[in-house]
């Protein structure tokens, strides 16, 4: 059995991602391989419930070592549980966000130290990275004015603007330091043209 | 403003640390002292919601690294939210464990890396150890005996004897590698001596 392959989708929020985690499902279940669709954080019943804590908004603030903990904790069931399982099964895995979304986030948005989100990466996933990561970008007021507009918000959600221009600024350093993996694709453009450059991203994993 | 001291008390389940947590907060009380007793995991609105989901059974498995991370997610919030602000503020803090529990349990009961732990343990605690330990020793059979008594378990209560012998022998050496502040307590005699035991050892912090 040939080992699947791992392809992610990055963005800060309202860039297109669940719309296009579906494009990217349905386009390779077209070229007949069986897909496994799942996000982070979640992905599992456990980590599903740590979401939960990472999202919620408590009278209690959560301490940002504590959120990056709970972030890898859930990474560690999600590997365990789904991802390694369906990769060695043959099924390729599409997870809406993963590791370069710690990174965003936790080591740009929150301007963690990025010498422990290394240590615990290698440490909870060995070797494993994904494939591909198609990387939808879009200027940030562009992005919240879509988040907005579905209403209801989050822990992440409520930040400030500044905060999601430090998550923009650190998916776009890990573009940079990865360009053989990770994509970038223009989300501020017609849908269309969204979909062209992810099928040409993707195209190289397919032959 | 004098920072107050932190004593901790560990041992296996059914050595009597509930008993004897209420009995040091007393003796301390009684010269003075203002205490916060807390546990872990938990002591926080957040850590305890952490600590549910150590302890409650799901028909997904807990992976040993996401139950590490979890342990020090929890320790995190209660480190920052409780144990910290109540030393500055001149409170001795009693904890129904703490660190050492982690070597005992996941170091020793589930073999995991030491090195892991360390990290995670430099990572978030920085300097902060406790300044006693009284650690309850006592066979895994009596522990074992009296915590099934009580009735009811949770997913470590579930362990073989084999794992809890793992975690006692862990405390151990705990004890040997930190004779200065682990005191080790004979918890398998009657309370008087125990709580004798334990008044000896708070002898030198009361100076």
């Amino acid at each position: 059995m040939t080992r699947g392959k791992f392809i992610t989708l990055e963005g800060i929020e309202g860039v297109g991602k669940t719309t296009n985690v579906e494009f990217v499902k349905q386009h390779l279940q077209k070229q007949g391989i069986s897909v496994v669709v799942t996000r982070e954080p979640g992905g599992t019943l456990i980590a599903e419930k740590i979401r939960d804590l990472l999202l919620q908004q408590n009278s209690e603030s959560l301490s940002e070592q504590a959120e990056l903990l709970l972030v890898f904790a859930a990474r560690a069931q999600h590997i365990k549980h789904v991802i390694e399982p369906a990769l060695l099964q043959g099924n390729w895995v599409v997870s809406d966000r993963f590791t370069d979304a710690t990174y965003a986030y936790q080591g740009g948005g929150r301007a963690m130290k990025t010498s422990a989100i290394e240590w615990l990466e290698h440490w909870v996933q060995g070797h494993l990275k994904p494939d591909l990561t198609l990387l939808l970008d879009a200027p940030v007021d562009v992005g919240m004015a879509r988040a907005k507009a579905r209403g209801g918000s989050d822990r992440f959600e409520d930040e400030r603007n500044s905060f999601f221009e430090r998550v923009r600024r650190a998916y776009l350093l890990q573009a940079e330091l990865y360009p053989e993996r990770i994509k970038l694709i223009k989300a501020n453009q017609p849908l269309i043209d969204v979909q062209h450059a992810m099928v040409e991203s993707m195209r190289v994993l397919l032959r």
